[in-house]
C-alpha cells in the first residue's frame, strides 16, 4: 500500500469495514486517539437512553432487580471476558482501574504475607505507581516497591517478591510485553502476577487462561469505547477467588447485602470484589459499546491493527525519513495497537495535526502517540493522516531547521 | 388536612408545586422511595444526552478540556456545596460513597496518629461499618472500632478516640441526629468528626460550616436524584485540606497529572481527594439533577418535607391506630425526610403496596420505609398512599388477625 488508491482497495476488501457504521465519528476528523478515549457507538448511545429513560425513568428503584442492575457488574463482566480469554464468572466490571488495582494489590499482599517486595515498571502508568505505593504503605508490614527497568526483571525476581505488576502495552511507546513468558518467570519464584490491560483490551488478543495469569485489570474507555471515565474491569483467576480478600469492602460485596449484617462476610465468586454500585448509566454505555465486539473476533481485529500500524510506520518512514524516531517496536509480537513517534517538538506537532483534523496525543517529554482502532479506522485514514503529517512537518520546518524536514519530504 | 380536598388545596398553594413538572414520574405510581433512588429529571436526561451525543460524540478526547471534564468533580462539587452549607472549593464529586469514606477514614487516622479508637454507630449503614473495619485494618497500628449505641456516645468519648463516624439520618428509622451538638462533643476530646449525609443531602438543611464539621460525604442517587449508582460527594473542611492525605492516590489527584511523574505529589485543595476519573456521563446526570435545587431553597424543601411527613404520620395513626409502630421521631428536629413504620409483616405490606402503585421499601427485619421528597410529591399523593395502605391492611387482616386491622380501619 503506497498510494491512496491501494489503501482504498484494501478498505473495500476489509471484513471489518461495515463495523465503522456503528460509530459516530465527527466529520472531517481522523481520530487516532481511541487509545485515550474511544468514540461513541450507536449501541452505547441507545443503551444509555434505555437505562435513563426506561430503566431509571419508568422502572425506578425496582430496576435494581427487574432490569438486572444488581447483576450488571457480573453480566457485563461475562460479556467482556472472551476479549481477555477468561470464562464466565471470572471478570467483574466496576469502579475505576486504580481502585480495582488497589483491591488486587492489597489482597495479593495478604496472600503472600511473608514476602516484602512488589516489583513494577519504572515507566508504568503513573496512577499504577501511585496506588501500588499507597497500598504498600497500608500493608501492615514493611513492603519495598521496586520500580525497575522491566527488561531486567529476571535480575530482581527472588523468593521475597510477593507481586509483580506490569502494564501489558506501554502507554507511551506501545511496546507489548510477553505475557506468558513473564507470568511464568514470576510464578517460578512463587510470586503473583497482576497485569494492567488498559492499552490491550479490545486492541490485541489476550488469553489470561493459557498465560496462567493470576490477576488482571483494565479500563473501559479506551479500545472498548465505553465512554469517558467508564467503569473498569478486573479478572481474578478461579484459583484465587475466595482466597483473595477485598481490602476495600462495601455492602455490594457482602454475601447477603440486603440482610444488613453488621459484620462483613464476603460474597463468593467475583461479587466479592464489589464495593458499592458503579453508575448504572455508565455501565450501560460500556454494555452497549461491547455489542460491536460480538460481531467480530480479536483475531480479525489484531490482523487489521497490525496492518494499520505497519502502514503508518511505512508511510511515515517513506515520506519523512529521519524526521521521527519510531519508538514502537517493529516486531509484531512486541507491538500493541498504537505507534509512538519521538520528536523534540512533539507537542507542537500534535497540536498542528489536531488543527488539521488529525487527532493524536502527546505524552511528555517528546512522544507523539497515535492509536489505531481497527473497528472504525480505514486504511485511507492512515494514508490521509500521513499526508497531513507531511504537510505539518513541511510548514514546521522553518521553525526547527535541525530536522531538515523540507529535504525529507521532497 | 384530614380530607383529600384539604390536601388538594394545600397543593394549590404549594410554592414547590411547579418543580414536580421537572420530574419524569411513571403514571399511576406514588413514589415514596426517593430516599433509595430519586427519579429522573428532564434536566438530568438532557444533560446525559448532551454529554453522550455532543461532548463525547463530537468533542471526543478534547472534551476533557473543552467541555470541562477535568474540572467536573470540582465544578459539580461547587454546585452541590450550598446544599450542605459549604463554600466553593470545599466539595468534590467522585467515586462512590464507600470509597470516599475510605479516603477520609484513612487520612483521619493519620492525622490523629497517636490515637487508637474509631467510634461508629452499631446501627449505621452496613457499608459504612465494613469500610471502617477495612481501613482500620490497614492503619498500620492497632485500631479498635467501637460500634456503639449512639445515644451513649458521651460515655465512649476520650482522648484515645481518633475519629467518630455517624450517619446523620438513620437509614432505617429516619431519625436525624444533632450534628452541631455531637460534633462539638467529639471535638471536645480532640477527635475528628465524619458525617455520612446519604439520607440528608437534598432532604434537610445542612450547615457543615456552622456545625464546624471536619469531614462529610454523601451519595448522589437518593434525594439528589443523580441516577442509579451516581457519583458521591465529599466535604473536607478548609482547615484539613492539605493536611488530610488521600490514602488511595491516583493520577487525577496529582499536582501535575499530565507531567507523568513517577512520584506522587498531591494536588492542592479538593482535587487531592480524586483518584481517577469518575464516569463523565454519570457526572452529567448528577449535574443535570442539581438544576432543580437552584430554583428553591433547602428551607422551603424542609418546610414541605415536615408537612408531608407530619401528614403521613397523622393520617396513618388516624386510619390505622395501633396497627403500626411509628418508629420515626415526632419531633421535627429529630426527623429526616422519611417515615418508618414497624410491622411484623412489613415485607408483605410493602409488596402489597407496590402492587397497588405505592412504592416504598422494606428494611429487615420489620421496617416499612417511606421517603417523602418535597420536590415532586404532592399532599394528595400522601393522602392517596394512606388510603391504599388502609385497603392493603384491610385485605391483609385475614392473614394476620393479631393486628385487628378491620376494627382499626372502620
Amino acid at each position: 500500500m503506497r498510494t491512496r488508491e491501494e489503501c482504498s482497495e484494501h478498505d473495500e476488501g476489509d471484513p471489518l469495514a461495515m463495523l465503522r457504521h456503528e460509530f459516530i465519528l465527527p466529520e472531517g476528523q481522523i481520530y487516532l486517539d481511541g487509545n485515550s478515549l474511544g468514540p461513541v457507538t450507536t449501541s452505547a448511545q441507545r443503551r444509555v437512553r434505555q437505562v435513563v429513560d426506561h430503566e431509571w425513568g419508568d422502572g425506578l428503584v425496582r430496576s435494581w432487580n427487574t432490569a438486572g442492575w444488581m447483576d450488571a457488574p457480573l453480566t457485563i463482566g461475562n460479556r467482556l471476558a472472551p476479549l481477555i480469554g477468561a470464562g464466565d464468572g471470572e471478570v467483574l466490571v466496576a469502579d475505576t482501574l486504580t481502585f480495582l488495582l488497589a483491591k488486587i494489590i492489597g489482597g495479593a499482599l495478604e496472600i503472600r504475607r511473608t514476602r516484602h517486595v512488589i516489583i513494577t515498571d519504572e515507566v508504568n502508568f503513573h496512577s499504577d505507581l501511585y496506588i501500588v505505593a499507597g497500598m504498600a504503605k497500608m500493608a501492615g508490614r514493611d513492603i519495598v516497591v521496586k520500580t525497575i527497568d522491566r527488561n531486567r526483571l529476571s535480575e530482581h525476581l527472588d523468593d521475597d517478591v510477593a507481586l509483580v505488576m506490569l502494564t501489558h502495552v506501554d502507554f507511551r511507546t506501545g511496546e507489548m510485553l510477553d505475557m506468558s513468558g513473564i507470568t511464568a518467570a514470576v510464578h517460578a519464584v512463587g510470586a503473583l502476577m497482576l497485569w494492567d490491560f488498559a492499552h490491550s483490551t479490545g486492541a490485541v488478543p489476550l488469553d489470561v487462561t493459557s498465560a496462567d495469569v493470576d490477576f488482571a485489570a483494565g479500563c473501559g474507555y479506551k479500545y472498548l469505547n465505553g465512554g469517558p471515565g467508564a467503569p473498569a474491569f478486573v479478572y481474578v483467576a478461579p484459583r484465587w477467588q475466595g482466597v483473595l480478600r477485598n481490602p476495600l469492602p462495601g455492602w455490594l460485596g457482602h454475601a447477603r447485602p440486603f440482610a444488613f449484617e453488621s459484620t462483613y462476610e464476603s460474597a463468593t465468586g467475583m461479587r466479592a470484589y464489589l464495593t458499592s454500585s458503579p453508575s448504572v448509566i455508565a455501565l450501560g454505555a460500556l454494555d452497549g459499546a461491547l455489542d460491536v465486539f460480538e460481531r467480530t473476533t480479536m483475531t480479525m481485529i489484531r490482523e487489521k491493527s497490525l496492518a494499520l500500524t505497519d502502514l503508518f510506520i511505512d508511510l511515515v518512514e517513506q515520506a519523512l525519513p529521519d524526521v521521527f524516531e519510531v519508538v514502537t517496536p517493529r516486531e509484531h509480537d512486541r507491538r500493541g495497537s498504537q505507534v509512538a513517534l519521538r520528536h523534540d517538538q512533539g507537542y507542537g506537532v500534535v497540536q498542528a495535526l489536531a488543527e488539521r483534523g488529525v487527532v493524536g496525543d502527546f505524552r511528555a517529554p517528546d512522544i507523539c502517540r497515535f492509536g489505531f482502532a481497527p473497528l472504525y479506522l480505514r486504511y485511507v485514514d492512515v494514508y490521509d493522516a500521513v499526508q497531513i503529517l507531511v504537510d505539518v512537518m513541511m510548514s514546521y520546518a522553518h521553525l526547527d531547521e535541525r530536522h531538515a524536514v523540507r529535504r525529507a519530504v521532497t
